[in-house]
C-alpha cells in the first residue's frame, strides 16, 4: 500500500460521518435500483415535502427563462466569498430577522456548512503561533470546546490534528413521563473556558442530534463569557432561524460581534446545491472567503440563485413557516405517539423533548444490547439508525448515554418511519 | 485580533490564487453593476460560447421535464465517493477513451478539482507515520514534486504544513521565431525523486500556465520511475482528454495503475457546478470519498445531472471535438497574431508553444520592468494578466523566467483580449 499521510489516515478511516453518508448514499441508491425495501432514518436528508418539490420546481423552470441568468450560474466563477449581490441581498434581509445591521462584509457562503465547520474549526484549533514573532512565547495547542454533548456526528473528525474537541456532559432533566432534557452545565463550562486552551465554543441550536433548543438566556451566559475572553462563540444553526426555521417554539435568536452563526440550504431542502452561509464579524467572513479560494476556488452557483430573490422578496420565510416548520412539527408528534403506542409498558426508554431539527434521540435506559447493536442489528433489516456514542466528540469522562442512545430521522415518510419503529421494536423487546 | 490558527493562516493570508479569484469575481461583478471596460485576461474562467451555453440551457430545460429528476438533483444527497450511477457511467464511456478496464470504484467525484487537489497533496504530503507503530521507525515528512515549474497557481498554498512542495526548472528550448518550449530535465527528476521524501509528482498537462504538452513519452519515463518506488504520479487534465479535450494535437494518454487522472467540468464551461472527476486505483478513490465526507458530506449534484446522459451518449466528446476545441485553438492562434503584430520589432518578447489550455505564456527576457510591476500596471488600467513569480512553488533556486513572464488568459472575446493587448503595449514599450 502506498505510504499516505497522517492527515489523509485520521480523515479516512472509519469516520462516523463518513459511515452515515455511505448509508444514507448507497443505502437510498440501492434501494432505488433494487427495489429493496429499506427505512432510512440514518441520514439527515430532508424531507421531500411535495409542495416545496414544487416550488423548487417552478423556481428552475423560472430561472430556465433566462438563459443568460443560466449561462452564467453554469459558467461563472463566483468571487471565494460569495457573490457581492447575494451577500448585499442577505445583509438587508437578516438586518432586521437578526437585530444587527449587517453589511455584505459580514457574510462568506461555502460549499455547505459542512465545509464552512471544517474552515472554522481549524482556523480555531490546532497549532497557534504568537502573530509577533519576536515574541518570546511559543506556540500553542488550541481546542474548540463543546459546551454539551451529545453534539452533532459530523463534527467528530473534523480535526487536521488529534484531539481538537474538548466536551462536557450535560445536566439531565426529567421533563414528563417518557421524556427528558439536557441543559448546559454552566458551572463547569466557565471553569473549562478559563483553562486557557480553547480556541472557540460551538454548540448546534436545534441540537443535532437531540432535538434540543438551548434556553437563548443560556446562549447570552455562554457568549458573555466568550466575549470576555475574546473566543468565538459558533452557532450552528443549520435548522434554525429565520430558514428553514425547524423550531417548535419561538426562536429567540439575535447576532451580536463575538457570535458565529452557520446556515445551510440543505434543511430547506437544498442539499444537493451544497450552499452553507457564515455570519461572523468582518475579519473571520474574509478568513473563511481566503480559505475558500485555495480549498475550491469558489462556491457552487446554484443553490444562491435559487434562493436569491426568495430571500430579497421574504418567500424564504413564508416557505419556513408556513410549509417546513408545520411539516416537521407535525411529523414530529406522530412519530413520538407511534413510539409511545409501541413501547409503553413493554420497554424502558425516553425520547428527549422534540424542540426542533429532524431528529428523535432516544434512550433506552440499563439495555442489555448496546446502542452499536441495536444499530448493526436494524441495519440488517434494511432500517438505518445512528448509533449513539458517535455523538460524543471530546468527552473524556464515562457518561451511560454514550452507550445507551440512538438518533432517529423523522423527516421520511411515515410509512418508512413507521416501518422502522416495528423493527427496532422486534430488536428492543 | 482572535488568535486564528497556523492552518489559517497559512491558508488565508495574500495566496495567489486568493489574489486571482478576488481579481475575476470582484472584477467581473464590479463590471457588470457599473458598467466600467475591463479586460479579464487573469482567471480560467472559460469563454462563453454561444453555441455552448445554447446547449447548456436546452439540457437546464430538458431536465426541467422530469420534476423527479429535479427533486432529486436539488434535495438528495449522494454518496460522498460520487453516485455509483454517475461512477458507472464514467467507468463504460472512459474505459475505452484511456484505455483500461474501469469499474465505478476507480472513481471519486469532488466539488471541483480544486477540492479534488487539495486531498490528494496532503495525502501524500505531510507527516508521515509508519502505519505499524510497532516499528521502531519514526514519521518522516513526505513532499510533493513538481517536475517542472511553472506549474499550477492554485496548487502553491494547498499545503496543511509549510512547504509541501519541491520542484524543478525546466530545460528551455527555441521552437521558432519568438516561441519557445519548456522541457522535463529527466537527469534532474530522477535524481531528485530517489532522494526518499517524496509521497507523490504532480504536473499539469496541458500545463497551466504555459500551454505545453509534455510529450506522452516523458510521462511515461517519468510513470515508470515512479511505478518502481511505488509513488503516485497525478496528472491534472482539467483541460484534457477526453473532456474538454483543449489540445491542439493528438492526445496520446492512457490511464494505467499508478497514476491519478483529475478531471474538470469547469473548462467544459461548467464552473458554476463545482464538478471535479478523480481517476485512480480504487484505494485511492476511496480515501478520497471517505475524506470527502468529512469536508464536504458530499458534492453537489448539478454537474452530473447536467453531463450524466452526454457522457452515456458520448454528445460530450461531439461537444469537446466540434465545438470547445476549434474554439480555442481558432482564438490562440487569432491572440497570437495580435501580440505578434502589435510587438514584433518593437518588444524583447517570446511566447510559449501554444498547445493546449486556454493560456499564453509571455516572457519579456530583461526587461525593465519585473512582471509584478507589469501585473499592476495593467491592473490599474482595468486589465488582468497574473504575474509569473505565482507559478513557482517549491523552486529553491534562481531562475530568471520567475520575473519575466505573465500568464495571459485569451479564451474571453477577441475586443477584449485586443483593448487589453493594446494597454499591455503601452506598458511594456
Amino acid at each position: 500500500m502506498l505510504q499516505i499521510s497522517d492527515f489523509a489516515r485520521k480523515l479516512s478511516v472509519g469516520s462516523g460521518i463518513g459511515e452515515l453518508m455511505m448509508d444514507l448514499g448507497t443505502g437510498l441508491e440501492e434501494a432505488r435500483r433494487t427495489g429493496k425495501e429499506i427505512s432510512m432514518l440514518g441520514g439527515g436528508n430532508p424531507a421531500h415535502i411535495p409542495e416545496l418539490d414544487r416550488l423548487f420546481h417552478e423556481r428552475w423552470q423560472d430561472l430556465s427563462k433566462t438563459p443568460d441568468k443560466i449561462a452564467s450560474v453554469l459558467g461563472d466563477y463566483t468571487s471565494p466569498q460569495g457573490s457581492d449581490e447575494f451577500r448585499e441581498i442577505l445583509a438587508v434581509s437578516l438586518s432586521s430577522k437578526l437585530s444587527y445591521p449587517f453589511s455584505k462584509d459580514h457574510f462568506a457562503i461555502t460549499q455547505g456548512s459542512q465545509t464552512a465547520f471544517f474552515l472554522l474549526f481549524n482556523s480555531f484549533a490546532g497549532l497557534t503561533s504568537p502573530t509577533n514573532p519576536n515574541k518570546a512565547s511559543k506556540g500553542k495547542i488550541q481546542k474548540i470546546l463543546l459546551p454539551l454533548v451529545p453534539e452533532y456526528i459530523g463534527y467528530s473528525d473534523q480535526g487536521i490534528f488529534e484531539n481538537m474537541f474538548t466536551s462536557l456532559p450535560p445536566k439531565v432533566e426529567t421533563t414528563g413521563q417518557n421524556r427528558f432534557r439536557y441543559m448546559v452545565d454552566l458551572d463547569r463550562f466557565v471553569d473549562r473556558l478559563v483553562q486557557g486552551d480553547i480556541g472557540a465554543v460551538c454548540l448546534s441550536r436545534p441540537t443535532n442530534p437531540t432535538g434540543n433548543v438551548l434556553p437563548w438566556k443560556t446562549i447570552e451566559t455562554i457568549h458573555k463569557t466568550t466575549q470576555a475572553m475574546n473566543i468565538p462563540l459558533i452557532i450552528d444553526n443549520a435548522y434554525g432561524y429565520p430558514f428553514p426555521n425547524i423550531l417548535f417554539q419561538e426562536p429567540e435568536i439575535v447576532w451580536k460581534p463575538g457570535m458565529i452563526h452557520v446556515l445551510s440550504l440543505s434543511k430547506l431542502g437544498l442539499p444537493g446545491t451544497r450552499t452553507g452561509i457564515v455570519i461572523a464579524d468582518p475579519a473571520i467572513a474574509r478568513i473563511i472567503g481566503e480559505m475558500s479560494a485555495i480549498l475550491n476556488l469558489a462556491g457552487g452557483n446554484l443553490g444562491t440563485a435559487m434562493v436569491g430573490d426568495w430571500i430579497q422578496s421574504g418567500e424564504i420565510y413564508r416557505i419556513s413557516d408556513e410549509i417546513i416548520r408545520p411539516y416537521f412539527k407535525n411529523q414530529s408528534s406522530i412519530v413520538q405517539s407511534m413510539i409511545d403506542d409501541a413501547w409503553k409498558d413493554k420497554l424502558e426508554y425516553v425520547i428527549h423533548d422534540s424542540l426542533g431539527a429532524l431528529f428523535l434521540w432516544l434512550r433506552f435506559p440499563g439495555h442489555k444490547k448496546s446502542c452499536r447493536q441495536i444499530y448493526e442489528s436494524a441495519k440488517a433489516q434494511g432500517v438505518f439508525v445512528i448509533s449513539g456514542e458517535n455523538f460524543f466528540p471530546g468527552l473524556d469522562e464515562n457518561f451511560c448515554h454514550q452507550k445507551e442512545c440512538i438518533r432517529l430521522t423523522y423527516s421520511r415518510n411515515l410509512s418508512e418511519v413507521s416501518r422502522g419503529i416495528a423493527i427496532l421494536t422486534e430488536i428492543l423487546t
